[in-house]
């Protein structure tokens, strides 16, 4: 019976340990470094040989290094034998560099996916890429779950669903919304950003009610933090009592966090997909870990059963 | 007929400028920078259709950045319908990680010409490469030029090949210190470093003969220094007048600058692959330009001449 070993990069230490802890087994030994010249060693300190093998990175910022400490973390256990390597990509970068939406860029979310299997990968397991169609870039098994139950039951359990209506920040987002809605038995309301005339300062035209309910954003990630915050502004200017905002990736760079500190945002409820250093774990964010969701996946697709009723319903 | 066009990445502007005036072409419009969480943007600012595209860059420092910027470009050009995309890499990052030393090691140099094929690479244009095995990793034609006539040409000019001797500073480089004797006409000796017993220090015994001859070291590459620093000690206690050393690839990482600044090595001669950081532009490094020389091969690939003649012989 081939054995379960998983492996934590460097991205996400702390929630490869919540996952390892999940699935009920100790991370492998592996040692991951640089060289002097900042080129990346990486040490496989235990035989993988015939093994069912599972890797945990999230291909946050530094998006390159972690990038290529996956991709030669599976060449390494490639040329190891590994029976099966499984990447567990809590956080896809790149995933917005999905189509050519102007004349000669990259599409570099398929680059990625491409490399991935080149590298010898066999499986996928994602966490909310920004395009379902993101699936369809690899040729291989992937499963896709869902945050939204995960922020529902933080939204839930803290009794901040009652009186709520869900806002999509955005057209692109309304579906995430729709989904967030089911789960609060919340109605939805939609943020549509329009520029009247060219040179003229765009226009937050709120659709749906929200006056006197609780406004609850929901994007899948928060890069610069600029639609959210601003969302937040029009909604409490449309008379809604408070603003609570939720992403599953919280990338949070550059101003992020200064918007987020200054917006009448009361509370950011994010997920672990992404580790937050020390300077971003600010009062008004809470973090709710994926790592038991990740856990129970593994073992699904370990036995063999269907992954997606862990998250078709409320996860708990 | 197919148009040549030129591009430059991050790593090496100012070598891509110089390759370019050698191939008498303007280099092409480009932008290449970040997103605010640190992804790459890549925008190609003019079209491509059909051409035969050349993009310059070395996968030096910070080689995972350097390396995603080359794959993210071959990705935008292939889809913009470049005709041919022949890859420049002055230097190529990873090349000592080319064989499994170790149980268990990525064969990460062999991953990188994977990755390169895989994003459309068509050809690959390489200079000593560390090991000539490298090109067996490709399945697309790859040209191997080498540094060492231009190192020689350095030399002779300056009137430092007289009763010199050449210097390998181990048994792996012995191939590259016969070619560079062959240009100046001088004889060889090896140094053999050896430990007589486990727990005592390396001793330095050097194979031929040196005393009262200007010693001028040669190799593919220095990263920290320590083997060429401690060979130039052991050629002046062995009674060498002066010592002189040189490289294709100036890696310097770590402690290499204050190591050469202290040892008795006169001056250090290497090839702009890998362009120098002001701090490492000290007194005893003289940079000689590659330009020229990959330029030439450039021409001749778009002629369709065959490239060896360009350094078989020392270059002019
Ligand atoms: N890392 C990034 N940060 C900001 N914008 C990006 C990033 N990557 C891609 N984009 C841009 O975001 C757009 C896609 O975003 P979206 O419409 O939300 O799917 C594309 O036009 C890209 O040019
Ligand atoms: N960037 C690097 N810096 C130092 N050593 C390296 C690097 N990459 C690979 N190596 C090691 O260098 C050895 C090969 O060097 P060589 O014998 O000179 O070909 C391998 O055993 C690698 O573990």
């Amino acid at each position: 019976d081939p054995k379960l070993k998983i492996f934590a990069l460097n991205s996400n230490k702390p929630l490869a340990e919540k996952i390892a802890e999940a699935v009920g087994v100790k991370l492998g030994k592996t040692s991951v470094d640089r060289f002097s010249d900042g080129e990346i060693r990486i040490n496989i300190e235990e035989s993988i040989r015939g093994d069912q093998v599972y890797i945990i990175q999230s291909t946050s910022a530094p998006v390159n290094d972690n990038l290529m400490e996956l991709l030669i973390m599976i060449d390494a256990l490639r040329r190891a034998s590994a029976k099966t390597i499984n990447v567990v990509i809590p956080y896809y970068g790149y995933a917005r560099q999905d189509r050519k939406a102007r004349s000669r860029e990259p599409i570099t979310a398929k680059l990625v996916a491409n490399m991935l299997e080149t590298a010898g990968a066999t499986r996928i397991l994602a966490l909310d890429l920004h395009a379902a169609q993101i699936q369809g870039f690899f040729d291989i098994p992937l499963d896709h779950l869902m945050g939204a139950p995960l922020l529902a039951d933080y939204f839930l359990t803290h009794h901040l669903a009652e009186n709520a209506v869900v806002v999509s920040p955005d057209h692109g987002g309304v579906t995430r919304a729709r989904k967030l809605a089911e789960f609060l038995k919340a109605p939805i309301a939609i943020i549509d950003k329009r520029r009247p005339r060219a040179n003229v300062a765009e226009v937050m035209n709120i659709i749906g009610d929200v006056k006197g309910k609780r406004a609850i954003m929901i994007d899948d990630m928060i890069d610069t933090a600029g639609t959210i915050t601003l969302g937040a502004q029009a909604l409490m200017d449309a008379g809604a009592t408070d603003v609570y905002a939720s992403c599953t990736h919280p990338v949070l760079s550059g101003p992020a966090i200064e918007r987020i500190e200054k917006s009448p945002i009361k509370q950011l409820i994010v997920t672990d997909s992404i580790e937050l250093p020390a300077e971003k774990q600010i009062d008004k964010i809470v973090q709710v870990s994926v790592g038991q969701l990740m856990g129970q996946a593994i073992k699904f697709i370990h036995e063999n059963k269907p992954v997606s009723p862990l998250f078709k319903n409320r996860f708990h």
